[in-house]
């Protein structure tokens, strides 16, 4: 039989890291001291910053909420789907550099076209990772708990697909209008966060939990 | 049915969140090397980040005891009690921010009441945002475990109000006397550790968790 | 009655701070660009970053096994443990800030000795924080699991009161030699790991931990 | 009786520090504002920041998975066990460090052979430590859980061993080709990802988990 695992400490590990990520992007925000004559107004002038944590925060929520209802319906993970999940970890704890890059550099005429694409190439690979942990648990039932239905399992999948299509649709607009495509980035994730869907398959044994 | 989720992984993530931000708190306290011909009054000279450190400690602290206290009662979350956690977690991990700007601002003159009003007024939206969690709660309670009554909504409701008021009064006090205030948030802080209640609502089932 | 909490929260968001505090400890080691010409060199040159940071780490390591064999014995918490606790979790996640001032000052003559004794006192205090929870958990024997026996009561507090002596000792010897100090410290924290107790109380219930 | 552990608090301690240390390695990959005129050469630049970054997170996520395959396998830690565990998790906070500095040497004649040799010999040292583990586990059968063979206690040796040897060989290559040998650490710990066995020994008791 294939090497599987349970999914307990998968779901633990995977909670840490999307907790540290979301965290740590707050360490680059900063007013510089020069700012301090008018303080107020260099609070404002970081609005960057915080637009990039916004999003940043936003969507890496988006993903917790989305891998949550995932790993909610597996009994078991492959080898496949922890290696996947693994890339998951790498690209999200990734995600505070372009960030930080993007909150630098959108101020910056030469820089912010390449800035805005970069940050929504790394959002994007991020949801192809989540789209693809499904898919594998897809193909083989044995990995979901039996009580989940197909239905359910074509429910999550058309869940994940819109953002892929809208992150390229923006991204394509960052070539424009860098600016209005990272308010875009911002739009994608809350709605994302809006949609998502709860866990209760079955209420006795989440209730448990 | 309206979409629910086990309140588990949300309570794990949330603390995972609480005690990240306030871990990275320390990262910004540090006495220059310029101090170190008088160590001992470089080290007293670094009050202000030490008081920041408390304050934001503590504050962080008590939020997670208040936030302990409602999520032991709830079954279940449904998608506004979700956003409105993500909310928060968004607040709390903000938090190293306005603390570092209030440690490093204190000392300037033309600083300081604009750093501490905006320090306050993220921890007056963190209060508001932890009492509209329970809000969102108690208007749907088949969200609550079964055994919560009425008495117990009302009590963790009233408990949350006080602080509020607190830190509006503090807020305003700011523009008069900033330091003063910065000493406020502090013993608003202490007194809501000091508060807290404890999750016994039913002695067998809490001493299994 | 007297408000209470279970302790699986309080455990977790206690572990979830010293690993992160043990963690960040490493951010502050840095060989400077300059040091590059002659790398090994440079990297020798760095040992008293690795001295503070091995000793922050042993220390923390063995107040986690500490503090794990305490909660392991207590069914509820407090308000006065959980306060006790609280303070604990702030001294923990101070200790990045003195563990990098001892590692820059060590070679400074004018500040080591200072850096020193700060570092040796926040030890101290950390210490005894540790033993407090203990005193306040074993003045109310509801608190502790029914199972729990004078003898370990007894065995657990003797196991906390050397290292008081221990660190005052070390504190002392810091005023003539810094350094030898110094080593001293991570002495005592090896020694606390060494001789930590583990938890099996009752071997069926901790099984299914 | 000898000091015993249950692993619950062990295996949860060592997720957050491994969590936190495989996040934290980001903090230091930063495009300089000075590239900001051509930005896409800029973050191509970094590249060697990217290589080590996916080095050290592949590394102590391989890491993960087979401490998890470990420790699933045991009912109990003795002392001796959880003080190569608080080895192992100080070798693994660390790795940041070793890892910002080959990034940053890599491109610097004189230092990156001492930097490639210093950082393989930190994954050298880790590796060490995981295996420890199990060799002070497997020498007393009483800690491993009933059901575990003496087949499958070979398997997680054997798992064990080759990464020794591999690391070995490529610190000997650092010395005449130090780019090539970091590649070759992304290279083992790749294929200990893809080698990871699962934990399902008896799905009935792990599919609770």
């Amino acid at each position: 039989m294939e090497s599987r695992w349970g999914t307990g400490r998968m779901e633990a590990f995977s909670d840490g890291v999307f907790a540290i990520a979301i965290t740590l992007l707050v360490l680059d925000i900063r007013v510089p001291p020069a700012e301090f004559a008018d303080l107020w107004s260099g609070i404002a002038k970081e609005w960057p910053a915080y637009l990039a944590f916004a999003t940043s925060f936003t969507t890496i929520g988006g993903i917790w909420l989305a891998h949550h209802a995932m790993v909610r319906r597996l009994q078991f993970a492959n080898p496949r789907v922890m290696q996947i999940n693994l890339l998951l970890l790498m690209a999200v704890s990734f995600l505070p550099f372009p960030t930080k890059l993007v909150a630098e550099a959108i101020r910056d005429p030469d820089a912010e076209r390449a800035a805005v694409i970069f940050y929504g190439a790394c959002l994007l690979v991020i949801q192809i990772l989540l789209a693809s942990i499904w898919i594998a648990a897809a193909r083989d039932r044995s990995l979901l708990r039996p009580e989940v239905t197909d239905a359910e399992v074509n429910a999550i999948m058309r869940a994940a697909t819109p953002s892929l299509g809208f992150y390229a649709g923006v991204i394509v607009l960052a070539f424009v209008a860098p600016k209005v495509a990272a308010f875009g980035y911002l739009v994608i994730a809350v709605m994302a966060v809006m949609r998502a869907r709860g866990d209760q398959i079955d209420a006795p044994a989440t209730s448990a939990a």
